[in-house]
């Protein structure tokens, strides 16, 4: 008998009645022969409504933290007992259980805590005496017993990491799409699901703009070996499979391309070209908490650089204001633009280690579809160009048919 | 350093505004130089969005009351989060504990779990801390680690509970009335507030229709002579203290008078006098779940008895129908008859012991009165009588009256 982990978000399990649709499923996968461990998140709203009364509470000071995680986790508590509930409703024997009760343990770095230790007892009693276990995502707790969340995609982290713990057979990242397609299919008409991907792959086009899940869950199942499946809770399609890469999937070069719009660039330009000025830039930038995406400076002629970075086009006047104090550290002669309006294009696939030659055909179709290249950048996996926005989705689309990726 | 424990209910904690008036006032406490664990409820409706979800899901079975209690006590952990919130944001120094985390141990009985045992450690090492510790009401967790709720008045009962094992100072607990009256000032608009009553009078007031608190929190604090103070949160008046008695209490014969509305009487006329009738009539009506308040037997001079108890009007169709199955056995020629439109008025005062008269001179006050008094009960520290509905308020008025209960 297999032992699944199965994922369910804030939207499958938004009221009654899809709670009792999320709760069908589950028994469908209890009566094909497998054990199940079903993790569950807060209902679509819930979490924003918590919020709304913390600050209300709260003027005018932010909310401490340990008391919002105290808070939050209530609303995954709720839904963990209204799907056991469902379940048991359906004829199903099921048991909930809290991140705490199901020996999540982390550290103490509340609302965006890293897990640390997990002593599944719990759930292998229940699974042992026949029940499904219905564990709450997106929480834990210290060595101490204080309640703590696990942040952004806590849920998704909760299922692989579970998953990790028990050693399960397949985790399955139920959501609202397909799976993981080769291009966002609102672009790209003719766009396909992915069959099967690697960890490697689905982190670059998680940086790169197709945010099935977020990278820190990725990351944790790649570094664990947790084989998992993101599919549709709307319909009974196969999904995309995430796994180590293997010697087969390399012969697709790229595997997908990726957008992100609503990008903006600064570029620091007449900077001294000496140790140091690069940290001066991105320490001012990074104690604004400002997250940079992709850095390209120029190799200098003159002793004399300009610097480009992009961020979410949010964040620029934040960047900027971060940067001005220290513009006078940086050269006699610095100036500092920002330029809105621009997007991010990247083909990503494994197979481009041992194929030469996909950036130079990725800038080609652009520069043949007389779209013009504003900054580059690669990693070993990506490649990756800055356009303008308005030429993003034609961008795509050439792209997208350059590499063949409709069909397989 | 006084050690105060303060219980606050669901009205008191509404909202986020009511919710900072409560903060204010724990401050203030704490101000004037007490040590304070807060016990708070789910903020009023929140329970029953609870239960209704809960419903819904689980159609057509009632949820299993393992589940309901992991639902149910998220409410109460909601409130704790943003109660610490908010004095937080007061400038105090607070943190927040389910009753989980406060070491507040049941047995299994779900949704109405016993105390079986607190080992307060993290309430002492939060208040060692120098912090304001807010602890959810209601709930608790058994042995093996499963949430438990305690059923209703379950927060009076954590407060007083938490009280006995902190060994704390005082007790107090928050609600929307001034405290005890010796009578509904509804009803008896010359009623006085009670300044100090004893546990035993509190609970016969409680179980004649004076529901300040539940009887299992009374009798729990009398059980460890935990003294409470049950006041207002909507201003600063004193309240009723509540305590064991002493010799001074006894000088006061009546403390005060209860009444009971909606009540109905079931009479089972010629029933034989043999051993076991009694036991046949009230082991049908308790199989049914049925709370039987006075129970009255005449004295048997032919063989032949009448025995008649009261419920309350809603229940009176199920009490009927619990017993035809059984009137075969109490005699040949039994007759079961219902009647509503009844009430019951309650005098209550531990001076009644050493006191003889009592119970005469409120017959004599009634019949003077014109109130005719269709059954009656004794105890050692209370008598009660029913009588037609549309005379309470006048008989609590004359049998308040007769005592002198309006001066002190």
């Amino acid at each position: 008998m297999s032992l699944i982990v199965q994922k369910y978000g804030g939207s499958s399990v938004a009221n009654p009645e899809r709670i009792r649709n999320v709760a069908k499923r589950i028994i469908e996968t209890q009566r094909a022969g497998n054990r199940v461990v079903a993790v569950v998140s807060a209902m679509a709203g819930v979490t924003n409504h918590l919020i709304d009364l913390a600050k209300e509470v709260s003027v005018p000071l932010t909310p401490s933290e340990r008391e919002m995680d105290v808070l939050l986790s209530t609303g995954e508590q709720t839904t963990i007992a209204l799907t056991a509930m469902a379940l048991q409703s359906l004829g199903a024997e099921a048991a909930s259980l809290t991140g705490a009760q199901a020996g999540i343990e982390t550290d103490g770095l509340h609302t965006k805590a890293r897990i640390s230790n997990i002593s599944p007892d719990s759930v292998h009693e229940l699974l042992n005496a026949g029940k499904i276990v219905i564990l709450a995502g997106f929480q834990g707790k210290t060595s101490y017993g204080d309640i703590t969340t696990l942040g952004r995609g806590g849920s998704d982290l909760t299922a692989i990491a579970m998953a990790a713990a028990l050693d399960a057979d397949l985790c399955q990242i139920y959501t609202d799409v397909d799976g993981v397609y080769t291009c966002d299919p609102r672009v790209v008409s003719n766009a396909r699901k992915i069959d099967v991907i690697s960890y490697d792959e689905l982190l670059e086009m998680a940086s790169s703009g197709s945010k099935v899940m977020q990278s820190r869950s990725v990351e944790f199942a790649k570094k664990f070996g947790v084989i998992f499946e993101v599919r549709s809770s709307l319909n009974h399609h196969p999904g995309t499979l995430v796994k180590e890469e293997t010697m087969s999937m390399e012969s697709i070069v790229i595997r997908g391309v990726s957008l992100e719009r609503a990008q903006a660039k600064v570029t620091i330009s007449g900077v001294s070209d000496v140790p140091g000025t690069a940290s001066v830039i991105f320490g001012a930038v990074g104690n604004a908490n400002l997250i940079v995406d992709m850095i390209v400076q120029n190799v200098s002629k003159t002793g004399i650089t300009d610097i480009s970075f992009t961020v979410h086009k949010d964040e620029v006047s934040k960047a900027v204001d971060a940067l001005r104090p220290v513009l006078a550290e940086l050269g006699d002669d610095v100036n500092l633009e920002a330029t809105e309006g621009i997007a991010k294009l990247s083909v990503v696939g494994i197979g481009m280690r041992s194929h030469s030659g996909v950036a130079a055909e990725m800038f080609k179709s652009l520069s043949d579809a007389g779209i013009n290249i504003q900054m580059i950048s690669t990693s070993e996996i990506k490649v990756a160009v800055i356009v303008a926005e308005e030429d993003i989705d034609r961008a795509a689309n050439v792209v997208h048919e350059t590499f063949g990726l409709s069909k397989i």
